[in-house]
């Protein structure tokens, strides 16, 4: 028995940090705290007393104070509300978006803590999704097709904009000076560490999926960085760290400094960083091969472990070690699914009081499956899984003057459900079977319909994990693997996912009814998807096109 | 000087009867009179005393009583506000929707109005979107197929269900005592016209467009109707009439009755039936060729005079003498115009207070042409001209996050434009030229700028009619030419035309940079247009047929 033990997990977001107290025996969630940031997210000027600095349009930054107010606000208060002893606190795990990252000194100053660099925008943490590094991942993926980059494919065929040597290569191309003063440039996931522990530690999985690393062939040569740009040859050497930790490894103790922030023990375990999605995965029941989990929320994200690297269509990456060490990471997406929904609700929907999500749910549970006469391809955020294809857009057919908001609707949710089908058909094609799927994220929670609507489009049973804050409580379960078993933790994040995470009791099972009508209506899609994804149509570039000289 | 001439138009409509009074000397409008029909469109249940009579999904049917009660309604009124002198009224002129029949006795007693009948749907009149006689135009359009009759080359290949051997085969399946009983079958139009004077007569515009009549060949053969079903073999002589009135003629003078109805007096000449849309284009203005006239609503109408009989693909219906006597009328329809924008609004617009089109109009008129990003198939209501195919369905590509209730509003629009378009290329194309084009109907009215994307989609200038009621205006035109211009009318329609009709001041002229822009959407448009509605992809289809079996 284990009881009495605790493990400390923080998922720091896009506007706010959580941190969860779980109950390492069980992982049981004993108490939660949250930190809105004070400057959240900074997309149209920089904070006082800058604020004359303005920003470029898809600019979005940062303050990595507001990461070290994340830790000062909420774990002396979990503890403090839950009455636990910080003894009993074995571990502390981190998890974050990503690619979130920033320049240092070689201390780990932010450089946009100098004074002298704080009205400097690239001194400042570039969030995810900041989406002013296109030019730069053009070049990147320019020069790596052309010199045939063999790690390219791990990508899917495509460098993102998000990505680490995007964000990277804008700072040397637009503020070469500042590129030059950072020692170090790292994501926020491993600062955050680092100020945990006083020792810079990175991260497998950030490394794997957003820095182009893999354990088998580290980073990129020299050469294709010097193809990008002379003063970028030694990027890597320079301002980055060839030594990678395994996710599910232990970066350090507490700090004093860090004891004194969260008031838990110094020397306190802390776990290598870890991603919000992936850290998922094991806090979903899976850390093995065979099960897909999706996080469903404004997006969704499909992570897969299979024993073997494999060419899969359209991934957005594989990484081994980069969800469960010893095993290859295999992640996938789709950019709107919430967000599909969403702009719907707020595009084209009489808006009547209440719940208008729950109401067309209700309503739409009422069609039959094909009943709403109508087809959608949800491109409406481009497509990254399986054709990776930002220039994608969305498609609608079948209106008649009696379809309904409740028909759009369904047609939206069964167009996701699609889409799904496609990424799952593509690992299965690719020798990494999907036997299971288990569902987080927020969506679940919220949208049987949906639920139901997956089960039956993809054939498969679908399970939805039991907590309903999955990146923290897997956070914390590496925080117990920090620590290990023989500090009352477990010794791998296999034994901690047995133990402390769960499904819920009920799931989704397809209707062998609604799986045949589906069927037919997925060979449409199918048959669309293609034609318009996979350039025997080009409309939606056309239009883009068009739009862009108009 | 004709000074104090009058003539009076009385529209039909679906839901009320409106009179207009007009002087004959330049076409002033001088009152109007609204009559709402008591028993409006009978499409759940018979009037009581039979209300316990349920109709069938698709049925609509009008009380002929209406009909006469609109005489009585409207016309006195409008002598008595007007304070005409009822001898200073020289003709009477009325058009109808179409194709709106019914049976009646030899004597024109409907047979809805026999008491032992009045409770038999068969015997009230169908009106023009009743749309129950499917099975029989399904039937009629196989055995024309089958025995290649040449006629249904000038219906664009499809005979409708709303036309009358549909609907009057339907009578004859369904109710068998009912067509026996029916000494006459007719249309609505003609047989008001019938009750004014006394005396019946059948328009050439209704025989032509609705009833597969022409000039030169008459009616099909005995041996079609037979083939359809022996019983209906001689339809055509049994229950109505070859002498076909040509419009523009005299069809009697008003008889004792129908002058006690109407207060105007008896003697006073009746114009030959017209029907709502081929009546507009000389109250717009247009008796020659070259000029087409859209009347545009729910629906867009267009109609086009020339010199000779040509195969224009797609279109409803060419008649000689249908328009105006001596020339070809050509018909072709878009079935969605304001319709498509009210499904929109009713459908899809978060309802805020005021004019939401008008609102939405005002917004989407800031957009530049393209700026939107969007292209629709405006099917959704099929496709009348120039596929003549209704299983058609719309279609809306080119969605983001970002995209905006007034983005797809404005692609709505520009996709009826598009639609114009492709009819007046199929009419340029078959060798009917297009050189102007004149508006008239409820949107030109209200929508400048669907006005100005119509002008700039097409090329040409949209003038505007400068009636706001060009279907009452023109049956008062009729009327005068009915009275002959030796009693203070006109000889023929084309001189009524000029003296009578008018266009407004301001029209739209064709932006060369939009024009620009709008052909390089044209071109993805057809080429949509032709993907989907020529066989190339039957996911339309495919989806009514999953919905179907749903």
């Amino acid at each position: 028995m284990r009881a009495g033990r605790y493990a400390v997990g923080i998922d720091f977001g896009t506007e706010s940090g959580r941190a969860l107290l779980v109950a390492v025996e069980d992982g049981s969630e004993i108490g939660a705290a949250t930190y809105r940031y004070r400057n959240g997210v900074v997309d149209e000027r920089l904070p006082t007393p800058h604020d004359d600095v303005e920003l470029e349009p898809s600019w979005a930054l940062q303050d990595p104070e507001d990461y070290i107010r994340t830790l000062q606000e909420t774990v002396p208060r979990l503890v403090s509300e839950t009455g636990v002893d910080p003894a009993d606190v074995i571990g502390v795990g981190i998890d974050f978006t990503s690619c979130t990252m920033l320049p240092t000194l070689a201390d780990g100053t932010p450089l946009c803590l100098l004074d002298e660099l704080r009205a400097e925008p690239h001194a400042w943490v570039k969030l995810w999704k900041h989406h002013a590094a296109q030019p730069e991942a053009d070049r990147i993926n320019a020069i790596a097709a052309e010199r045939g980059e063999p790690w390219l494919a791990r990508y899917g065929g495509r460098y993102s904009s998000e990505w680490f040597f995007s964000k990277a290569l804008q700072i040397l191309d637009e503020a070469p000076e500042i590129y030059a003063r950072a020692d170090r440039l790292l994501e926020a996931a491993d600062w955050v560490v680092w100020q945990l522990t006083g020792e810079e530690t990175r991260s497998s999985c950030t490394a794997g999926y957003k820095a182009i690393w893999s354990k088998q062939h580290g980073f990129p040569g020299a050469g294709f960085f010097a193809a990008l740009d002379p003063r970028f040859e030694h990027v890597v050497d320079e301002k980055m760290s060839r030594r990678i930790s395994p996710i599910g490894s232990r970066a350090g103790g507490l700090s004093e400094q860090a004891a004194a922030w969260t008031g838990l023990r110094p020397g306190t375990a802390v776990a290598v960083a870890n991603v919000d999605a992936h850290v998922s995965a094991p806090a979903a029941t899976v850390s093995e091969p065979g099960t897909m989990v999706i996080i469903m929320g404004t997006s969704n994200c499909h992570i897969l472990l299979g024993d073997r690297e494999r060419e899969v269509e359209g991934m957005c990456g594989v990484v081994e070690d980069g969800v469960v060490p010893g095993l290859f990471g295999f992640e996938a997406g789709q950019p709107a699914v919430g967000d599909l929904l969403g702009w719907f609700v707020d595009t084209c929907v009489p808006s009547g009081g209440g719940d208008v999500h729950a109401e067309l749910e209700r309503e739409a549970a009422k069609l039959r499956p094909g009943e709403c006469g109508l087809l959608a391809l949800d491109w409406w955020n481009g497509n990254r899984s399986v054709l990776v294809d930002t220039d994608l857009r969305g498609l609608l057919v079948g209106m008649t003057l009696a379809t309904t908001a409740v028909d759009i609707y369904r047609a939206l949710i069964e167009a996701t459900a699609f889409g799904t089908r496609v990424i799952v058909e593509a690992f299965e094609r690719a020798g990494v079977p999907v036997e299971r799927i288990v569902a987080c994220g927020g969506l679940p929670d919220r949208n049987e319909l949906l639920m139901q609507i997956y089960a039956d489009v993809t054939g498969h049973e679908f399970f939805v994990a039991a907590s309903k804050q999955t990146p923290a409580l897997g956070a914390a379960m590496f925080g117990a693997v920090a620590a290990g078993a023989e500090n009352g933790g477990y010794d791998s994040i296999v034994d901690a996912s047995r133990q402390m995470a769960g499904l819920r009791p009920e799931s989704y099972r397809p209707e062998p009814s609604h799986r045949e009508v589906y069927d037919r209506l997925y060979a449409e899609y199918v048959r669309l998807h293609d034609l318009f994804g996979r350039g025997g149509d080009d409309v939606m570039r056309t239009l883009e096109h068009i739009r862009g000289t108009a």
